[in-house]
């Protein structure tokens, strides 16, 4: 027999209730203006097993136009299965403008769980806290509203509850191994949990919300609200960009190549063919111990990134290799952060990616031609290099060539095509109106190689006026590259 | 000491690999008029383990352009993994217009292993033929260049392969287990082979390469290009369209629909709480049986698809189940076959996905305004009746809802929305021009519903003068087909 509730209960219960429903209308009428205007937001609601977390996330979206909401659970797969950085499917997941995302569990649920396990060591423990600081400030700075809880729950209630669950029939199987692995080592994940907050609740707070008072859905829907609010009134945020102390290597500037070697036919056929075979037989290697490759080609048009790539295509296995072509960004492209068209094109351990042109087009081509704000092409500088050290920290080897032509060059081979029919669809009016900015993209080439060339993900100027000796010096030192990458890796 | 080739030995040779290079050249050349003119080709290259599949394909590909061509080899994943359409990852593959993609193996090996490891009954792989020549003969219609070659070796010749491939240690890795027990079943495997190629053969011929000749190269090569030529000359295909015999459902028109139910209040309210809590019941029933489930939303601008989709969202777990609102294409989508960005927006197996619009924008909307040829609407009645029979023999769930109203509710609807300042952003000068063409929209919908309303894929009209009247019709259709499914599946 259920105890009769008294009249004061049922009349604080109705008026909690109505509280409730009276911040899910003011959401949905936030909704609407995020729409609107185009803001996008992250909710990442992290917490203990059976903490609530998805009650929660139900509570919040009850009722919420689902064409514009989505929630990603993403269960902590293995790290042997994993063949993507830990961010990826975080970064993959992102909402685009005007949308919300609730993630069920996030990156910090990754993050310490696989530490507890063992997966990772405390070095690679850290990167990843300072990866999580840079993705989410980087986010931010973009213009994304992120929201982050904690739902909390003692150990007495974490067994209570469980043990209700695993008392019913239906609902026995929410409870998994894993789960009741976290409650045998309570006491190590809260240590771990709390570290983890505080290494990366300084430029966007934590909130911890207790999951045992009937008042969690309440506080977090004040939160969300609260958060909604600022944000709609202080408009899109666009982030200052800021000097960071990436140790960088000493370049030259482009006007201090000297453009003038070649290489002779007979000694390239020689070598080419010596270097192809070399590159072909390290694929293998490259493949058995799934190292991650990325290529990125950049350079002046007509200064044979095409006929270049050819020849480290030719002695790839495809099954492992690919070419990924970067074009002006599509709309769905454009409605999100500018990297996350590049992290949901990063290879699979294993596999080599050539980029036929990379993100380096926001310090480039959207800088000159105003695709973004001064703001944001400063930004990206310091945004690109935490992002090819995340990386490399996950493994991959990064290589940028920079295919260097003089002004003269570039108008003979434009000429060449126009004259040679088979040729012509390589040359475009766009081509001209570039090459009439050579100057200021001298400039800006200058100012991304000086900014973003570091240790871990060099630039490589390639004097490309002779192709042959362009190609060779390529080959020669991704393959120098890969051998050194392969010695380094045991396993 | 290696014996000396004879002098006629290496003309013969030399005089093949320069037939080879030219054939390698002429590529090239096509390669760039393919792209030119948009034509996109897909190889499928099928064939014995050790037959030397991956290295044809790397002659075939040793000249080509890399940004214009890609390499897709699939392993077969046990069925038990495989959360959507086995014809899924080869759709989510597609080249865009101006691309080849090639196949390392494809649909052929995914069905023929499966049934010789029994992972599927005889009546199922009848099934999967019969999708397989759907399939392709809706990418040759629409405009898909394909090339299927089967690279043949005899038993002796496969053991001493492997042989050879076994007793080095830098190749004993390629051949795997799977490829051991492909040897010892030889002879079953031939006969399948053999049978599916007889029931595939017929619109798109099958082109048996004996992978033991030294010429099997030379013989792709003049496939591949040949087949190239001949279609540059014809120009893209559009295929006709043709009477299928699909079991349909008889269907009223939508001038014989009675719009006038509604729903009072009060029993509107008891019913939905109701149907709510049976729909969140049956979530995990379909969660746990893996029952995808898709349910597609078309209907009049202003009808209530909106708060009709709400109100199913409501009681389900955003873990298991999302919307996904389908607007113009993309750029990227355009470039593709029309099904292609539904194919990859399939659910995974055990989820319920809401589309908030469909793939029958072919017949509608793409059709009236002239987004699409008139044989590409017509036969896009069969061809989407074959893609919701693959869907449903997949185990899938498809219910589709016509949400119906007349022209004075849809006025009266969309003044309320000019005069509600909150509203006033769902509606938009394009719905003004579609109501403009309500004649033209109600004949193509009622030959839509018509021609589309299949036993397992069946259209619900939905009356929806009455939103309240609606949104009860919806769940209870919605919960009988999902208490049907979860009867019928025993496991």
């Amino acid at each position: 027999m259920s105890k009769k509730q008294s009249g004061s209960d049922k009349n604080e219960n109705s008026a909690y209730k109505e509280k409730i429903r009276s911040l899910q209308r003011l959401l949905v009428a936030q909704q609407q203006t995020l729409r609107a205007k185009g803001l996008p937001i992250i909710v990442l609601v992290e917490g203990w097993a059976a903490a609530g977390k998805g009650s929660l996330i139900n509570s919040l979206i009850s009722e919420l136009d689902p064409r514009f909401y989505n929630v990603t659970s993403l269960a902590v797969t293995p790290e042997a299965q994993m063949r993507y950085p830990f961010l990826y499917p975080y970064a993959k997941a992102l909402p685009e403008n005007g949308k919300i995302m609730f993630f069920d569990s996030g990156w910090m649920e990754d993050c310490v769980r696989r530490y507890v396990r063992r997966e990772i060591t405390s070095e690679e423990y850290k990167k990843r806290v300072r990866a999580v600081n840079e993705f989410e400030r980087q986010l931010r700075d973009g213009g994304y509203l992120i929201l982050k809880i904690f739902l909390d729950i003692d150990s007495e209630e974490q067994s209570k509850r469980m043990r209700i669950l695993r008392d019913n029939y239906e609902t026995e199987w929410r409870v998994t191994e894993e789960d009741l692995w976290q409650h045998r080592e309570y006491e190590q994940f809260r240590r771990c949990y709390e570290s983890f907050m505080e290494k990366t609740g300084k430029l966007i707070p934590w909130h911890v919300v207790d999951g045992t008072r009937r008042t969690a859905t309440y506080e977090s829907l004040c939160l969300l609200t609260g958060l909604t609010d600022r944000s709609l009134e202080e408009g899109r945020f666009n982030g200052k960009p800021f000097k960071e102390d990436f140790p960088l290597l000493q370049m030259p500037k482009l006007s201090e190549v000297d453009l003038s070697p070649v290489m002779p036919d007979e000694e390239y056929g020689r070598q080419l063919k010596i270097l192809q075979n070399r590159l072909g037989e390290l694929h293998n290697v490259v493949y058995r111990k799934k190292i991650p490759v990325i290529i990125c080609y950049e350079g002046w048009d007509a200064a044979g990134k095409g006929g270049n790539i050819r020849r480290i295509a030719k002695p790839l296995d495809p099954r492992g290799f690919d070419v990924i072509p970067i074009a002006a960004p599509e709309p769905h492209e454009l409605a999100r952060h500018y990297l996350w068209r590049f992290w949901t094109s990063l290879p699979k351990s294993g596999h080599i990616r050539v980029f036929d042109r990379t993100w380096y087009g926001r310090v480039m081509v959207e800088r000159l031609e105003g695709f973004c704000t001064e703001d944001d092409w400063k930004r990206a500088f310091n945004e690109i290099n935490e992002f090819e050290r995340q990386l490399t920290d996950w493994g991959a080897v990064v290589l940028k060539f920079w295919m260097h032509i003089d002004q003269d060059t570039q108008l003979s081979r434009f000429t060449d095509r126009q004259n040679i029919p088979e040729k012509q669809w390589k040359l475009t009016e766009e081509d001209w109106r570039n090459r009439e900015k050579w100057p200021q993209y001298e400039e800006a080439v200058d100012e991304m190689i000086q900014k973003t060339s570091t240790e871990n993900a060099p630039w490589f100027i390639i004097e490309s006026n002779d192709k042959k000796f362009a190609r060779i010096k390529t080959l020669k030192i991704l393959i120098d590259a890969l051998e050194k990458a392969c010695r380094e890796r045991l396993k």
